[in-house]
């Protein structure tokens, strides 16, 4: 008698939570993202509800959420990354507040870091950046110019969500706002996945690296990069397994 | 003949992921941060050799992960949050590349986003913030006016990791920077666990309305702090259990 808004993790199944797991293992109706591992939507019992969020509108999918948590039934919610880590978990919740249904939060690994730790580079690093900044590079910001200011005069290391068609612009604003054009970026793509692909370079030849790279794809930019470079190398050499 | 870095999440031990689990499950050796749940210390198996970092340097815990991974064992390094989150992981990583020991990275889920989600609070929200910027308010900053000068003009959430003993003079140079005194604000400390507390006003009177807790605590600065003051209202209207 509960919607319980779950996080799934970045993408690889094993990086659910426990109590995430657990949710999804006694739900009666799952309603879970494309992105989600179809081994996660598999843990549901067999005759769970499962509703793909693929065709309906965040309207809609507030609209079920109401609907089955009315119902009395316990109802996951099943979101890539974390809930609340631009994943609109926020709108969901606030709809289910606005109804009167009873809900739960259960946060996931998210993206933000998970991802830069899949091509092991960790986002801040001590004598390296102590900060970092993380933004939604998905549509056109309602100001670009506010934007790429803020983030190449942030400092520390910045980390984007992204589709790639706009990130030779993106990065163009970035250097023309002050952003040090040979700073070590990287974009990796499917990240956490077995079919991940990782480039990494200076930021300004990042758009023509990443050109044939696939999306989902997760930009990281600042001298953690260089961190990371060096973490693969070494796993490379003692072939080492990447979790 | 592995050793693995993991995230252990960022306190209820549900919130480790189904991996890292397995890992501590399955480990000869577990080197375990002061923070971490000794629910999870105690799902290691019951000959594991189990080592608290507490009295540790951190050149001590590099050096004793490097030892007894050469010595053939499979190690856990179970960290608070994520390992690559304001975590030395990459610390921890470099001296085992340094070593020529094979290592796994795990994320864990960070307090970054889960604490704040703890109490209802979204990092980002659509048409409230699009951004969030995450720094170490532990310690003296290099160049405390470029942070909260970077802090102030970002725009976006602020999170911010911190003993509360520097908080006014935090906040100070903040409102000092251009922030607005008015700014929604929230501690939470203890999150994720029974004993969480929360307090929440305007960013100006954040200081004496924290005076009274306890660490470790983050800071939450910015509109989406309103949105979790609604979300924590109907929760309490409604008698959810708040996960």
């Amino acid at each position: 008698v509960t919607v319980h808004l779950v996080g799934a993790g970045p993408g690889d199944p094993g990086l659910i939570t426990a109590r995430g797991l657990d949710l999804v293992r006694a739900c009666d109706v799952l309603v879970y993202d494309v992105l989600v591992s179809p081994e996660l939507v598999a843990e549901a019992p067999a005759d769970a509800l499962l509703i793909s969020r693929a065709p309906l509108r965040q309207a809609e999918i507030d609209g079920l959420l109401v609907e089955y948590g009315r119902a009395g039934l316990d109802v996951v919610r099943l979101k890539g990354g974390d809930p609340f880590v631009f994943g609109r978990g926020g709108e969901e919740a606030l709809a289910l507040a606005a109804a009167g249904i009873p809900f739960t939060v259960t946060p996931g690994v998210s993206s933000i870091a998970a991802v830069p730790s899949a091509a092991m580079i960790p986002v801040t690093h001590r004598g390296v950046s102590d900060r970092v900044t993380i933004a939604n590079g998905h549509g056109v910001p309602d100001d670009p110019e506010a934007l790429t200011t803020a983030l190449a005069r942030g400092g520390g290391t910045i980390v984007l969500f992204m589709g790639l068609e706009r990130l030779g612009e993106l990065v163009s604003g970035l250097v023309a706002a002050g952003l040090d054009p040979s700073t070590p970026a990287a974009v990796v793509a499917n990240g956490t996945l077995p079919r991940q692909e990782i480039v990494s370079g200076a930021v300004d030849e990042l758009a023509e690296l990443a050109s044939a790279l696939p999306t989902p794809a997760l930009v990281v930019i600042g001298d953690v990069v260089d961190v990371g470079r060096r973490l693969r190398a070494a796993a490379e050499r003692h072939h080492a397994v990447v979790a």
